[in-house]
């Protein structure tokens, strides 16, 4: 059972806020990270025709460069980069799928340093031209996963920029997105989550231009 | 002017035929690579609100990284991956687009050795969901640019698959293609050559529905 603080009141230290990297395990999902995961649930999606969703090679600075005799070439000096989009694209019943995927080890809100600048501005580009951009948001401590579109998470993110909490609550976190139950075939499921938010943002953008 | 073969009937040795790599130079358009031009194209859509479109980073396989103190991470051991999908995807006009770009030297024909077989499977995937799939040709030494449909390509390839030539023809891909004239702003306006190719492909499926 999650503990919900008050809207906004209390402090969440940052240290405790960290995302897991790839190397860091959890027992609740037999040390799979959300990337894994969701490497396997594109991978059957893809083999069945579903959709076709990649997650997009790490972004590496290449300094240094060996040719080996007769092996192949072995970088020798890179840096890693910053990411200028989300890492997750492709394409699900001939629309355009974007998304960026998070995990926590809080338990009460998902901290916004987890997610960079650029990559709001690249989901604010991608819902501009009509894509379908979201966040999937996995709470490993208490092993939850969320769908949180793009529209819901950007009133968050101006929340902070104005002033306001540098986090989403678990608590409006369950309000915003779709919660996806994880299950074998495939683990993540997420593309089923996206009919109940195109519905839902669809209605909304009538509400705004029929007051 | 190009030296047309007799289609099929001429071998061109594959030495002759190498994709250039982005250290090669052509003076035809200032030392810019393809990969340039269109990194410049995209920035200019990107920019102006056109389409989203964003090359992918290059593959790597992470052997071993070094932590100094108080530097950044150094990746001191890496090798290059073979791609799995197209190195071009995106959106544009709420449509999924994704392609491939290759340079190639050789004046009078395609190498179709320049693709790799998941590339094309990829290609074909997308094409299935409804997303447009394309090659960008860049013949270096003759300063000419093609838009190749996937769907043009893919009959190509077959042949190649079926015993036929390794190569498309200048000739070929003249007829198939929609050519581009660079320019400054944008570099290469590729995305003018989609509606065209929309409208060809859609007359194509509606002539083969009704026979």
């Amino acid at each position: 059972m999650a503990i919900r603080y008050p809207n906004g009141k209390k402090y969440v230290p940052t240290s405790a806020n960290s995302t897991a990297k790839p190397s860091s395990m959890s027992f609740s999902n037999r040390g799979k990270t959300l990337e894994d995961e969701l490497n396997d649930s594109n991978e059957y999606y893809n083999s069945r025709g579903i959709a076709v969703i990649h997650k997009k090679p790490v972004p590496i600075q290449i300094v240094n460069v060996r040719y080996p005799a007769r092996s192949a070439a072995v970088i020798t000096e890179a840096y890693f980069k910053t990411a200028s989009t989300t890492d997750y694209n492709g394409i699900w019943q001939g629309k355009y799928v974007d998304f960026e995927a998070k995990e926590t080890k809080n338990k009460t809100s998902f901290p916004l340093q987890n997610i960079h600048d650029h990559q709001v501005e690249h989901m604010s580009q991608i819902h501009a031209q009509g894509g379908i951009a979201f966040l999937i948001i996995r709470f490993s401590m208490l092993d939850r996963y969320f769908v949180l579109p793009f529209e819901k998470f950007i009133v968050k993110w101006t929340r902070m920029i104005n002033g306001g909490r540098k986090s989403i609550t678990l608590l409006e976190i369950e309000e915003l997105s779709v919660e996806l139950q994880p299950g074998y075939h495939p683990r993540l499921d997420y593309l089923r989550a996206l009919p109940d938010i195109i519905e839902q943002l669809t209605v909304e953008r009538t509400e705004r231009q029929e007051p």
